[in-house]
């Protein structure tokens, strides 16, 4: 067991605060990662405000991790001490369900192990990355390219994945046609990596504040959302709309802009069931659908990707006294595109 | 030009009575049909009632056709006098957008000509089977296996190919498990397909009525939906859920039935929006679709496919004075399963 420097939520809601907490021992199958920085997802904010269901706090949050690997368990073949590794949002699953077994260990049948307020096979509460360090079974820990910015890689261990795995599980390729609603810190990556695969890419945004970063990412298209004719104009287009906006839109309006047989995925739960006419759906066989995160095998090829294409996030480095005050940003929309935490300042 | 005997709906929600419709003459593509079955579709009667939008008065429905070329245009090449063939719900589309190139011709994106109650190419309103003939562009007809009962092969042309298409595009194959929600004209066919397909199908009915049936079509398994431990016990379980029901169904509790990466589709379109948590979605990346008919190629496919498995409907045959009566039956869910209409008696 070491004791580790990191930040925690004392209480649902309150700020976070400098804190200690415990970290196992190095298992025969586990790293040690030495965390050069973490990322601040929105979710971070939904949990440690309590807003997706009670937790047990203290709650370090973050699943965004990327670090050395500065001891490795007896049984650890994958890593080696000095690799550069990343963690995203789980650290464990049952590994031998059937949809582990398929490598989707997102979608664990006994449930996955999220990197932070889950239950871990110990008993105790898994705390996340905002830390100075972490131990984590081998199989839940991916290879980061060294040829990619450390600190701005970081985002896409959930943020990149999030919608990599949608974009290539419904068939982005050469020239497919894809909108991605919403460019935070999930829409910026996916316009990026959608276009790195061959997509013809729209931007469908409420506003124009993102049009000329859009361009920069690569996106053939902008679309102000409250410019009723062109959204019109957009009806029977897309083969793939992508939502990271987590509000109830109008569903209907939205499932018109698909051409036949296209798919609408969700991201983001808003709060209230999405109102979806049947009639929206049957006369070109569209279907909505949801995606969370990807699987680990999924991650690793992600990141690979990723350096292949040099892909990373945009991001804000911030010292570990600014969480408090960049999750105020992240809420108010205020953040090009995502926070990073320097673990060094934990 | 040709005046031939039909059924046809005076006015909006006024019983059909005898009537006289005129036929076109036989074009350079098109087939003269004597027709010998039509089924009655629950659709029928929410077009004749103007539930579906306004339509123009009088109209004959019906889009379950079975008859006999009597004649054929001098460019036709696919049928002959004297075979068996069918027509479904349409008959006719634009034959060249990216939908009808690729055999999707309901998913036409100049829209698909009904088989009544449409906007014909000459600018006349399509009229529908309720009659003793018909001519048809050859393209949209199928045939029919002669080894089939002729009446009951008719309902397949409509319920057939629209349980048979999500059956074959969801990848049913041996051991897909699927559920059938609602044993009516739709359910039943479906039951019968999916089962000839091998898979393994459970019928989720609000009464234990058609338990004793469910098991004659093929049916391995069937849940009364009332009844709350047995609907909870099936969570997880199927790889697709197909909805004949066209009630507005809790959505979050038929999704949570579904398996990872598992698909629920909507063949009937309830007055309200389905109500769809993002929550029910996203976890096990599932999905809600809808689904229409499906394409000539694919009809004929379905057609050939109940004929090896020796796959007809369950039909009550009757003469066309008792077409009223059939409606208010249908509404009131009490037919097993289908009602044919003998063409003879229009």
């Amino acid at each position: 067991m070491m004791d580790v420097a990191a930040y925690a939520a004392p209480s649902a809601g309150a700020p976070l605060e400098k804190s200690t907490i415990t970290r196992r021992d190095v298992g025969e199958h586990d790293v040690l990662i030495d965390i050069e920085f973490a990322g601040i997802c929105h979710s971070d904010i939904h949990t440690v405000r309590n807003e997706w269901g009670a937790q047990q706090y203290p709650l370090t949050p973050g699943h965004e991790i990327v670090g050395r690997v500065t001891e490795v368990g007896s049984g650890v073949s994958r890593h080696q001490v000095g690799d550069l590794v990343g963690v995203g949002c789980m650290v464990n699953s049952c590994q031998e369900c059937a949809a582990c077994e398929e490598g989707l260990e997102q979608y664990c049948l006994a449930g996955n192990i999220g990197t932070y307020g889950a239950v871990d096979k110990d008993g105790t509460i898994t705390q996340g990355g905002y830390s100075t360090h972490v131990v984590v079974d081998e199989k839940f820990v991916v290879r980061v390219p060294e040829s990619l910015d450390e600190a701005a890689v970081t985002p896409l261990l959930c943020a990149g994945i999030t919608l990599y795995s949608p974009l290539r599980h419904w068939g982005v390729t050469e020239g497919t046609k894809v909108a991605i609603i919403g460019m935070g810190g999930l829409g910026h990556v996916g316009v990026k990596i959608a276009s790195a695969m061959g997509a013809e890419v729209t931007v469908l945004s409420h506003s124009d504040k993102k049009r000329e970063d859009a361009a920069t990412f690569g996106a053939q298209h902008y679309v102000n959302t409250t410019d009723e004719d062109e959204m019109k104009a957009l009806a029977g287009t897309f083969d793939l709309i992508i939502n990271t906006v987590s509000v109830n839109l109008p569903m209907a309006d939205y499932l018109a802009l698909l051409r036949y047989d296209g798919t609408l995925v969700e991201l983001g739960a808003p709060s209230k069931p999405l109102e979806v006419p049947a009639f929206a759906l049957i006369p070109a066989r569209k279907a909505l659908a949801g995606s969370c995160i990807g699987g680990i095998a999924e991650t690793q090829e992600m990141l690979d990707f990723c350096a292949e294409h040099d892909i990373t996030a945009e991001i804000e480095l911030i010292d570990a006294d600014r969480i408090n005050e960049a999750y105020d940003r992240v809420v108010a929309s205020d953040v090009r595109y995502r926070f990073v935490i320097d673990a060094k300042t934990f």
